[in-house]
């Protein structure tokens, strides 16, 4: 009866849903597009949250609420915005239903029109500084530093959980500053901390940098991004952070009087990371046995089996793993200690593989005798037998050990599969056989374009750190001074 | 420039309207009964569902989440949920808009059209079933004990900031049972969970008890309920816990596999309270002055405000005003030390008086010399002057102390306004001037519905703690062996 995970090689998408599906992380519910978040599931994203808010409020934001419905003629407002975001929204056009005439059920009441349509939020710049106008008056009233956590509806045609469902769980961060160079700090600032929680916390390595004008958010001067490299060897844009010069000012008539009395137009930034970063956690790190789990976002890191014959025997081992699981505790490792008569301790073992647990202990009789016990590690699979005194730190050393080497593996992944092109035949082939590949591109949409539509391939930025190197593009043999990012991308 | 609170006894709605906007807490949007909960609002509403998750989390709940948008099939599948629900409800019939022929701006696109329209989420009970029944298979998948923080939309047609909004956030958990048994038990200890956070960290005194049938949940076959009494008189169902037998199970075939192998349906609860609570808890403890706080669901517990001529006395007073910022955050207190010079002493005074903050700490240079500080209280507005020394033990002390006098107030003031009524015209008079009112009645929906149409009040609920105690209904004559708990209520 084991769940079987289908390999990477065998299929890759199908075992990246194999895991969503056998790890209880999500499934799909009858509303299409949208996602059940399963509570395994919802326990990792709750863990990413509360590093994420604790980042957001320690560098000054604070978070609020704004309605879910956007008046259509907010979003109209801002004409890039409503370029990009007008194809894929949900519409609420009436507020009551009435029980059908000829008794067959419920139908929409035609008179409960509403005079305008209302969308539900596929982003909530427009509602938020529709909002912001009366709040800002003078130079005093910023910054405005504030975060929303919310649901967003993107009417998506073809959805995968966690990468792409038409309702998806994010935040989104609107802040208002009095000048251009304090606003263009702060959409820094947040790429960096995006940088930084995927460095730390989801132990996976991205790329700093620019979006390209073709792959910026509607209604943006300049997006940054972080990208990620997949194991199948395609990028995953994981955050963005938006420079929204004075767009949005404008659009909603949001001014200001400097200290020098002058009216001018507020600057704007918004950011945002969202549910997708589940499944850029678990394309990472995961194998062909199930879920990976990096220590710092796991429900719980450890999880200790008794192995065991018999009341008696149970009763003794709990005993002494009771005692372990507060020891654990006292350091702060969170622990579950499965002692069920339901199931064999051979299917704890695999369901817990699957569930990516960082580490496993095992606890048997002749444990209790030698004063063993056995642990095993999630990322290498390792079995090593230890004797139980000071395993509370043995265990907390092996956790920073799991989290760190984690990193360092997506980290090779990565530079394993991160090349240059200097010709076109091998870009067409480096990006074929998938990864991160540099090349000189001359600047234009065009190019851009071209490329796009010969190779699939996309701009996945202009890195932060790219050198100063004269090269020409591969497409067009135009001049350029620097490589950027490419790949084939989720 | 002082912000004006309307009083109490000039104009309660007002006043309460006033707090709501002079401390910052929330406003009305440009969307048609939507709120914009502000920061100091939403950090309020973010203490609460702290404490609240972790209640939830002690008694063995997980957190998930399900879709926004339940399609109008389900809805309909049990009988008196979409009676009680079909006639607010936010209707989504299409999912694309376009840019108008005439260039006018944007319209719905009539060919994207949805097959079946979606109502956005009044309550989840109908897309949980759906997905419990993928869920649930066998006694061993129960109990299932699921929370869910999230929006919800009921289009009313009267709406009051926190009280009755079309949009507002709560936490629905939904559980499934293997016995009536259990289930009925889940109900009662949600219940008690909610009473027993009104009064610990809300300080709001409440009366349990069991909702008339004309006062139900639609779909449910008991409602549990807290109900408090606000300053003008008028009850406020503050939390519900329903038992939902097997209704949901069988409208949504949800079955179960006894450990005898019997096929049964599975029973079922839901429960929920909702930003509602804010409203209660301005309404528990604000005075003419603006906000009143309990410290355990203030953002900040404690601001300090410097009183200063010069930089060189703030910078003297920042030192003792930091250090002892941090001595209090030590014991786990929350500080804000507001140095800004934009605004003077007295404007900030006001200020956080407005915002009910618990206590105010006032440094000034001669304060520096004689080692004191000056302690002003936000519930007594009394203000003394103590020595500086062991200020953090006494600071704790004094929150600890408004903590419990709070809950005193609130409860002298319901026992004060809570009464016996032994004649209908008693009744009539006490309903009239207000408060909680005791009587009996026949337990016929049709004198209910008769009180409510000459009196106004309703059957707040059957207190759980009613006494045996033999009379007759004040309406019908009928005889009847407990009172009952009305009010007018909100």
């Amino acid at each position: 009866m084991a769940k079987k995970i289908t390999s990477r090689e065998e299929d890759y998408s199908q075992w990246y849903n194999d895991i969503v599906q056998e790890a209880d992380l999500a499934e799909n519910s009858g509303v299409r597009g949208c996602m059940v978040i399963k509570p395994y599931g919802y326990a990792i994203w709750e863990k990413m949250q509360a590093e994420l808010d604790r980042m957001f409020k320690e560098t000054g934001h604070v978070n609020a609420y704004f309605p879910l419905f956007i008046p259509k003629s907010y979003l109209s407002k801002e004409a890039d915005h409503i370029e990009g975001f007008a194809k894929e929204c949900a519409v609420v056009t009436h507020y009551r239903l009435k029980n059908a005439e000829d008794g067959s059920g419920v139908v929409v009441d035609p008179n409960a029109k509403l005079e305008e349509e209302l969308i539900v939020r596929p982003t909530s710049e427009t509602i938020i500084w529709d909002t912001y106008r009366k709040w800002i008056q003078s130079y005093r009233d910023l910054p405005l530093l504030i975060n929303q956590w919310a649901n967003v509806v993107r009417w998506e045609m073809r959805t995968r959980l966690f990468l792409r469902t038409s309702e998806f769980l994010w935040q989104e961060g609107h802040t208002a500053h009095a000048t251009k160079k304090e606003a263009l700090e702060e959409t820094k600032q947040m790429i960096n901390i995006y940088a930084k929680f995927a460095k730390s916390f989801m132990a996976m390595p991205v790329v700093q940098g620019l979006k390209s004008a073709n792959e910026r958010f509607a209604g943006a001067e300049e997006t940054y991004c972080i990208e990620a490299l997949m194991q199948d060897g395609k990028a995953l844009q994981a955050g963005t952070s938006h420079f929204l010069a004075q767009n949005f000012a404008k659009a909603f008539d949001v001014k200001f009087a400097t200290a020098e009395g002058k009216q001018e137009y507020v600057w704007a930034t918004s950011w945002g990371v969202s549910t997708r970063l589940m499944g850029a956690l678990i394309m990472t790190h995961s194998d062909d046995h199930g879920l990976v789990l990096p220590p710092k976002l796991a429900p719980f890191q450890v999880v200790i089996i008794p192995i065991y014959k018999g009341d008696e025997q149970l009763e003794k081992l709990s005993e002494v793993a009771m005692k372990l699981q507060k020891s654990l505790e006292k350091k702060g490792i969170t622990v579950k200690f499965d002692k069920r008569d339901t199931h064999k301790p051979g299917w704890k073992f695999a369901e817990y593989e699957l569930k990516g647990v960082p580490l496993r202990l095992a606890l048997g009789a002749r444990d209790l005798e030698n004063g063993t016990i056995e642990v095993a590690r999630r990322d290498t699979l390792e079995k090593e037998t230890y004797q139980i005194i000071d395993i509370d730190v043995k265990v907390e050393n092996l956790l920073e050990k799991i989290q760190n080497n984690l990193y360092k593996k997506a980290l090779t992944f990565r530079e394993d599969r991160t090349f240059k092109a200097d010709s076109r035949e091998e870009f067409i082939r480096l990006i074929e056989q998938g990864g991160f590949v540099y090349a000189h591109w001359d600047g234009t949409s065009e190019t851009e374009e071209k490329i796009k539509q010969e190779t699939k391939a996309t701009i996945r930025c202009i890195p932060f750190d790219a050198q100063e190197e004269h090269g020409t593009c591969l497409f067009s043999g135009k001049s350029s001074n620097k490589r950027v990012l490419f790949a084939k991308a989720y």
